[in-house]
């Protein structure tokens, strides 16, 4: 009989209890609902609401439900409609009347959404760490392979010869980012929902700055209604996930493109790709492949969020107790790829002599900056670059086929440009701050090393 | 041991294994996997691929793993990487050798194909019923209360008197779109992809179009490669649901407002409401807020999918393994929204009494109406009726509260308009096909029924 | 001053004005706004609700507003609210007061959803010949080049050889799902909502099947209130296209691929492919790049309109004008994307050359294969495949470098399969049906030239 | 002929270029161009990579091309390809062939990236403003209705009476989170690209934080790959506008529920509602309503972004130039609906005498705290109080209707809690940190008061 039934003259159908039940969910974060009753239960037991002797078994109660929870010895059914009431119909079991006092000046309401605040900050948390060990994996890899020269692609098509380091130096600052932004979503969110009560507060004369402290809250929410109704926390963090996604996305597509025959500038580790069950010759890069697929479901997951909470009128909702599915699956489904990234970088294989950059004409925009500097209007000398490109591309050469007397003939400054068409020496000339010089590489180490040392 | 070893020097990390199991998923279509091994054991030893006695080997084995299935008494573990592999290395256990040979001429590519998409076709056969069986629960109520006047309403605005029957018959014509859909989704993805094999085909002489008839498929796929790598059956499923969940939240939205205290239109059955841990006088319409919060979840599922597929190469990659989750995901929740809704529908109660129509200028439009079909122009009319409402709520009286030689003065053509002011008349005065009149409602109610008879 | 102003003191706002006004979309679909009035008109005078010259006039005017709208001498302006008022006001300057009567028996609610309903018709039926029109292009390309081996891919990685025109019809048979997707929704939405007045229908007899057949719908609305608060033809028409554009950027994704300098399989046509202002040697895949993009784009797209629709109650709430904003750009981009790449394809350069099949093990299927074929269980014949290309990778070989006795050692039913180690030969060896032999393309080629011929 | 075109030997086909023109997105940042070319000029001059001279014919020339822009003199056109290539030909134009020189040592690559960030973060600072502005029409509205007693809503049933101040302050919260996100994410991007030219940095010795400094920005981007690929600033701007949308959708909900004639606790302005075409007694909540609907379209534009990135490889891909639709309509959109929902706050009424409480049970909670205080365990008091009002609506009455005797009846500590149960005083107890109390009204106006004093 559901603990709310006063005043009902039937009980929820079969149908409904099944339909509304969010136990399967909720059991991810049973330890956070016995901390949150700890800390009410201490604070009531301060401010005199209930007795010592109350607070204490109810606290020695909780403790032994967590133990039985821990240990697979109590398992909640889903009459018990959700992890709350299971919890307290179990204590009442173990510690008699006394656990139905533990419900005073408190709601479902605000228990719910310290539970889901307190499971969030916590594995917010555990996100954060696995983004950071990814940043510290690719740093990693600067050190290990940064020097190698390698092609820089625009629109997947050979650019500029650049240093393997300015590319995954990208990456990791774009971590960088994410990792601030999953930091400033937890400062703002830091703030105890509990003791709002319904709606409204209490009139019990509680201590909301205590139960906060006991939790390891920053500070407890400023207006009861906002404590039940918001979940932009839950927007905020999914959102930060998302885009964190995006670019293990990008990672991961480099590392599949990568990791081609026709590219072949990595070659993963066997234990981090697959085979096949019918080409034994295939090497897949499945890690890559599916953290890629995961940046869909963490999308799918802040969309499911953004129009749950559309339209709502405070406070709050029913429908609001679907928020944790997609939260908890985007937080997680986040961090295990994070994980499984940085496994995957700190175990392939750099295929360096695979980058033969030659024969590319990456070096063309080498000629044309070699005009510009020489006061030879861009425009200009970016078409005299573009017609000996095509020159060459019509005789079958590349720029290196070309004699002293064509380079003159495409314009008299050109005299002595073939000593810069060195790919390792063009990237080194761009040593503008941020450039892929060596110098600007081992500047970006230093910065990140002293934000993210292990 | 993975089943595609064979080349590799290392076995997948246990990171890897764990990352890259879609056991949990896989299991929800253990009973599809086996009976397309069976399907596609019976067709090999038709063709003569296999022997007679293998062939019965294989299909009687597989009958004993679905039964170990289906009791619990075999359950797969992470190290088997996903359902097909368990169920072959169960078989292989059970009938011996001869359970390597029953992968001849499949891939797992192929394999998967079929299962998820018979999943599908299976589930979608059961979410169609669920939307017809909720379509007929909403004729009932038009049959019982069809009749009952009510305000129609624009922006939630009290706009021309209707007669219930019209209201509910419009979100009827919505799932009848909703089912159609359905059917058409159904009927475009009816194509078998078992016998496609990894990418091109396979050399054996199978039989695809008889593998695709015993699965109950109207033909097979056309195309090896479109067969593993196409999704779009997966997007059009999801998107039909999606859209079938647009309409369920709005059929919850009305049903949220219209059991507020304030509109009071209809009660809820106990059944399908619930109390509140604090405020014993609630009754919470759950079902409703639930089925709203749903709304967004399966839409979260669309957008994972589409994104999923945003841009993969041909044909099978990883990625796809992810469309599972949110796929399933989508057409269980549509389904079971839909059978809450219906039985939220049968047991609540309408309370007629509370329609009360006289005092709120619903009936301003007749007055317009009356002078539009006096050869005043509409625009004119509509001013007119608009200045007298300003005046009755100027005066604070309503329609029934002008005199004989007000409504004169207004316009001389209103003179015996008093008449025509009554809701249930002016309701069935909208006789226009498709008008909110009692003979249209009964010509409709004729036509759903017709195509939905129990 | 708003033609719905009678009752109120005060006008709304300028900035409500700016905020609501719809006139910028709604300017898309002036055309239909006109068809729709004289369909109406034409209605009223024939039964009698206008004149016979009522009618005359208003049909006159509204082709002179139509003369002038098309050739930029009428202007709405923002005052003027949406296309609806702004129409009428210039009929009514030119046909004088008998402008006032067009609205006789219908509402905005039914005007509006008829217009965006008839323009969405018109513009999917562009959609649809788009799509059929890159369909062509693709069988056309398979008729020039379907006989060019080349690796098949899954993961990337090259699995077994195959003709490209198997490759290529792939694509195709979606985009026949695509074309059949776009038809059903269309035929699904082919009903007239004008009549349908505000929510309940009019008094005034018209003749709903008259306006629908003369504005070429197949039948009218069944229910008023259905009519003017339904967007799931919306919804199923962006979702149509979302799907479309993921099929549309799995092609693209692949001519990005293929036309970089590692895979080099195809060259795109100066014509669709853009340089670079600093890399001269660049040939950027623009065209295919952007498709890509416009993927999200869509996707966005359907999300808006998921979410707009999502939780309003019946019937017309203003939320739904926003749906023009969405539905338009999703169907209008959709129909370019299709277009765009239509001719990328029709223009590119397929370089034969460059599929070198030899030297990459995407024949180790054959072996294993060949092993299954003579009754070795398959799981055997790819793991003695798997050991072979283990054994030749560790000696720097190809499959061709094994002698025969090395073979033997390997296998002793290995004999001869050697013999069946040639791409051609292999791929046309996959003649089952759907396979990606000759046999199966030219089959695949007639049914599909059969439903799409010129 | 495009400036890129030096090597190829065809232009764009017709279609191409207006397929992959981006002037019409690009005009909305026209200013941000320049003023960024204009920064470039100024740093190349003091660095002396061009003359002082030079420097001044370019900088007055850009000057020029801002004043012809801005009053219409000169428009771009579809052959302009870009913005930047079209300023860059008027330049040239009015300065010379010193006009090709502007390019010197950037791409477009960083040029776009430049303008799009310099744009958006003008815009999210106007943004910003007019979410604080809405924030304070809240406080405002405390100030004047925020002693007005009024049913709490949780499910939209009634819970517990509060005060009207009490509610506006949960929204002003959310506000105030929205305006952190905000200003987060202007921190964390406020990163000036200008420099990193295509992808890997410049030779010319360029000075960064020149430009940085010279454009308002903090700072440079530190690796130029990054610079040019990332798009997270545009993905967290999106999301923080979607977000901040949810609760201005919350807002618009109460707002067409409260305006509705059944609640009818506000009446909105004439200057913020329109009225009907054929209903005359109408006043539609428009505003609110299109502001609800905007939230859909603000998420569809983030779903475009997010899907538009994932997967894209390094650096930049054509793709990205899509970002500025949905992104440059995310941030415009969220920022005119912050100022239409201000608008409405300020002008509407509050009907303070239609919160009639007595009557609904709202006072319930009221019985079970007052016995749970008694030391009766919450559960029991719960039981007690949903037992007193399932009794009061058997017998038709409320509370107020129960005599002494039957109080005690219930429970012999009931006795005395009539005193209890008055609106105001009820709410007024409610006092803990938060709560709905005056003095806890009071201090939360007095903190957001400090924070957003106007």
């Amino acid at each position: 009989m559901a603990l709310w039934s006063g005043r009902f003259s039937e009980s929820p159908s079969e149908a409904m209890q099944e339909f509304s039940s969010s136990l399967r969910t909720d059991l991810m974060m049973w330890r956070e609902d016995i901390d949150g009753s700890i800390a009410h239960a201490t604070m009531l037991a301060e401010q005199g609401i209930l007795s010592r002797s109350e607070g204490e078994a109810l606290i020695a109660g909780l403790h032994q439900v967590a133990d039985e929870l821990a240990s697979g010895r109590f398992v909640p059914v889903d009459q018990d409609e959700d992890i709350h009431l299971a919890i307290e119909r179990r204590l009442t079991e173990i510690a008699g009347p006394v656990g139905q006092k533990l419900h005073t000046a408190r709601s479902r309401n605000d228990q719910v959404a310290t539970d889901s605040r307190l499971w969030l900050i916590r594995r917010l948390d555990e996100l954060r760490l696995a983004a950071i060990d990814l940043l510290r994996a690719l740093l990693e890899r600067v050190e290990r392979d940064g020097e190698v020269v390698m092609p820089g692609y625009t629109h997947l098509q050979r650019g500029q010869p650049i240093f393997f380091g300015h590319h995954l130096l990208a990456h990791a600052w774009m971590l960088h980012r994410d990792i601030g932004r999953l930091a400033d979503a937890r400062a703002r969110m830091d703030e105890c929902p509990l003791g709002a009560a319904a709606l409204a507060g209490t009139p019990h004369p509680i201590d909301r700055r205590r139960t906060a402290e006991l939790l390891g809250f920053a500070r407890p929410c400023p207006n009861a209604m906002d404590a039940v109704s918001a979940r932009d926390h839950a927007l905020e963090a999914a959102a930060a996930a998302a885009i964190l996604m995006t670019h293990l996305s990008r990672q991961s597509e480099e590392l599949v493109i990568w990791s081609t025959e026709e590219f072949a500038f990595v070659q993963l580790s066997d234990g981090y790709a697959t085979g096949s069950s019918i080409m034994p010759q295939k090497r897949n890069p499945d890690a890559a492949e599916l953290v890629r697929g995961h940046c869909g479901r963490v999308t799918g997951d802040l969309m499911s969020l953004l129009m749950l909470v559309k339209g709502l009128p405070l406070s709050y909702n029913r429908d609001l107790q679907e928020d944790r599915g997609p939260l908890f699956d985007a937080i997680l489904t986040a961090a295990r790829s994070a994980r499984i990234l940085a496994a995957t970088w700190r175990t392939l294989t750099v295929r360096a002599d695979r980058f033969d950059l030659r024969g590319h004409f990456l070096l063309a925009t080498e000629i044309a900056d070699w005009l510009a500097s020489r006061s030879v209007p861009f425009r200009e000398a970016h078409h005299v670059a573009g017609r000996i490109v095509a020159h060459c591309e019509g005789r079958g050469i590349d720029l290196g086929g070309l004699s002293t007397e064509e380079w003159r003939a495409f314009h008299p400054l050109l005299d002595g440009v073939q000593g810069w068409l060195d790919p390792a020496k063009a990237a080194d000339r761009r040593a503008s701050l941020g450039g892929t010089a060596r110098s600007e590489i081992a500047a970006q180490l230093a910065a990140l090393g002293a934000l993210y040392a292990g």
